[in-house]
């Protein structure tokens, strides 16, 4: 499976450096940067659980929670290094939508169809239930409607937002892997991990570094012709990095998503959709925007209204359908049908508008 | 009952017809249309009933579901014929706001006062709150806010929102009637229909015809005198439309479900209440979407801001009143409240903003 | 205890009374007047608990709950008096954000800190819930969101509004304390009034007099410097109502409040947060209404958007905080957390715009 894996990234990476050392144009260079990065977040991903797994129980779950989307934060560094913040926002709107409805909503319906009625842990879905709330509903929400009024946001506001929900951020992290871990615990699966031995550290590290490195490269491409795509196909930036970035960096979570709802083991489906939001709402745009702090691009937490209003549509859904701690087909059907009405609206915004 | 009713409505009608072809002027004719439509509703919806228990449980769920609301159907096919778009979505907002707020805030009011707290399934209360989050909360939102930023409203995201909204719904009555059948049972009243022999089949056939054939008349009366009296009344078309067309539209529905509630099976009354909202939104709002398509009329899903946020305020609260599967006088006053609130709202809007 | 607390009232009161004659500048007769009404609203508050004891359990109820915000409401007054609607408005919001997030979030972080998992009454939360969604959500949303259509907010809409919350405010008294009183009790302390004497009657009503007129002399200072202090610090109208105002309102409430989750009684910390934020909401701000009228300044329910969104956000936090009946300190953190977002927004808007 691994072998599998790593001979289809090594070629989908070669090919991807023939396409942009022979200049084929952008669309191939776009198209072949963004299909190679699929796999190569799935071996970061594996890499990333297998040095977890190594680090113990706790430090093991800040390892996954800190870097579990590092593809979402290395292409965020590149885009603001591009000075594309619009993209940067909007990839970060794609990834609340997408991992929110279309990750949890595909997990619910393909796990609902085996399973009739899927349970998970109530009380780790209101706590995820109120850090959305949080994380988007009052983090998002208040630079976006306040600087229309006080047109720039103010700094006091933008070092507000990132403090805020970083520091939320890490103590929900020493909530449940602290001092309420007992609370947290999974349902109905004694001893998830003794199945079979545990692949090695050092060749888990070495991966980790290759891949870190090929993600960026495959980035720093993808990044470098989004403008010249958009223009050709005619779609918004928005679009793009709604839809397009977010599906290229969630591909190998999508599917692990799913694959966990399909074994009834909808704890984990639940952690990776929602807790990767989380991830990506209260830790990975704060850090981008210390990151923007830094290399002095201006990147503040004001989204388009578009924006805004979807990833509040998506949290008050995703909340009503989580805090009973059941699942069943019917809800997935309902936050993937809302996922394709967010979608078309998004396809459906002129170009010039991003 | 039947035959009192049938002379009302047979009544009714005939005066009507006289006000109509006497030409006596647009106040006696919108009034004289609107007052006859409201039993002639009553006795399509139990000739619907009738026909729909002859189906069988099924079948008659799903007969039940789709031509529940005819008149609202009816109404809206005749506007758009006369090209009152906002008129339609006027009088979807009100169905959604009465139904939600005035219909099950009364029945809870009234069955709480007899009884302190009553029951209802609390498992099809969560599926109905999720269903309205879509149904409303995505579904109506979506194009409201993009078309600020995109002005027409795309007919990508028109056809998206139509086919999401009326597959998802048909899902729902999948779900219900089929593969969790069990799940959605009402709480404690064992076979409901079993009272006194069933009325028989052809009779009921025979009225839903000539019911329906009335009511179009009687709609086509009621929509063509509609802007003459916003103009005589000072009334804005949004008022009307929310308030006055939705009381017509509906009062079969709300003298029903309150005489559920009355008699503790707050089950149905839920069921009427909710229901009722969600075939609007999800089955004759995309429905009329298409006919507009089919008669050339442009019908989208783009609401005034205060319809758009009466029905999200509306939903709100009705998720966080219905979450529980409990409920008492306090919580139906609430929900009445709130409608008064909405309906001095609209009538306090200036008849030219409309 | 009581003692110390009089001669501390009686240093600041006399503190402020100096300052005042002795004209020491605007600065100056702020703070002092801001600092003499912190432990004469304590003051006032021990006052009215001592006469609601007398008065029985039901009259008491009804007292605290009418009487318990009696400072804001007098600051209120005087606002108004002065023509000062938005500083009213200003504090309602301030009030409302403060109380659910600020000291409800302090009261879960510290009670949390001493108690895993602390539960209160389910029933009260969810009917808190409700009252929130329609005190807040329906009654503040529809006047700001109308009024952006049809420019004033129509007297029909005001009076409406006011009357509305007033008569669910009442009949929520009416529930919880006559007709569904057992559902309303506390969790696990049978007489928790029973711990030594009671105060007498007289002293309170005497301290409840003296205070309500030096609170009203204090408040008639403050509110008389507002503007004056706003230009001089270049904060915003808003910041000080919404922050400074509110704070100074109720630091009686978050203190006990707090004493209250470290004592393991949540459900009064619960009451004192959420019971003070409808109190404001349905109780005074109406009543704020009504003496606009009366004294013929024009009080409406139309607020900025920040302050709209934020009492939004607030309430749609708090309610999913709240409905599972059980908190814990990372709850506390986040709801903390939102209040400093809020905080820095309202600190970031400029001066001119308040």
């Amino acid at each position: 499976m691994n072998r599998l894996l790593s001979i289809v990234t090594a070629t989908l990476v070669a090919v991807s450096i023939v396409v942009q050392v022979g200049r084929f144009g952008d669309m191939p260079q776009f198209f072949a940067a963004a299909i190679a990065i699929i796999p190569l977040a799935a071996l970061m991903g594996k890499a990333t659980e297998t040095i977890a797994a190594h680090a113990g129980a706790r430090l093991g779950g800040l390892l996954s929670a800190t870097f579990g989307n590092a593809v979402e934060l290395i292409i965020g560094i590149f885009s603001l290094h591009e000075g594309l913040t619009s993209l940067v926002k909007a990839s970060i709107t794609g990834s609340v939508v997408g991992n929110l409805l279309f990750v949890l909503g595909l997990s619910f319906f393909v796990g609902g169809i085996r399973h009739p009625i899927q349970e998970f842990n109530v009380r780790v879905a209101r706590s995820n239930a109120s850090m959305l709330m949080l994380g988007v509903g009052v983090a998002f929400v208040v630079p976006t409607v306040f600087a229309r009024t006080a047109h720039p946001v103010s700094s006091v506001l933008s070092f507000g937002v990132a403090g805020v929900s970083l520091i939320v951020y890490l103590l929900g992290l020493y909530f449940s892997l602290f001092t309420h871990r007992d609370v947290f615990a999974y349902i109905g699966h004694e001893q998830e991990e003794a199945q079979g031995s545990q692949p090695r550290l050092w060749p888990a590290i070495l991966t980790l570094a290759v891949t870190t490195v090929l993600v960026s490269v495959e980035s720093d491409w993808l990044v470098g012709t989004v403008r010249s795509i958009a223009t050709q196909l005619g779609w918004s930036e928005l679009f793009i990095g709604v839809v397009v970035v977010a599906i290229i960096g969630n591909a190998a979570e999508h599917a692990s998503a799913v694959w966990m709802a399909w074994k009834n083991r909808m704890d984990l489906s639940v952690e990776i959709a929602v807790g990767s939001t989380l991830q990506v709402a209260m830790f990975i745009a704060p850090v981008l925007f210390f990151v923007g702090v830094c290399i002095g691009v201006p990147f503040n937490f004001m989204f388009t209204w578009p924006e805004l209003v979807s990833m509040i549509a998506a949290v008050l859904l995703v909340v009503v359908l989580m805090l009973d701690g059941e699942s069943n087909w019917l809800e997935g059907a309902m936050a993937v049908g809302a996922y394709l009405v967010l979608a078309a609206g998004f396809y459906s915004l002129p170009a010039a508008a991003a």
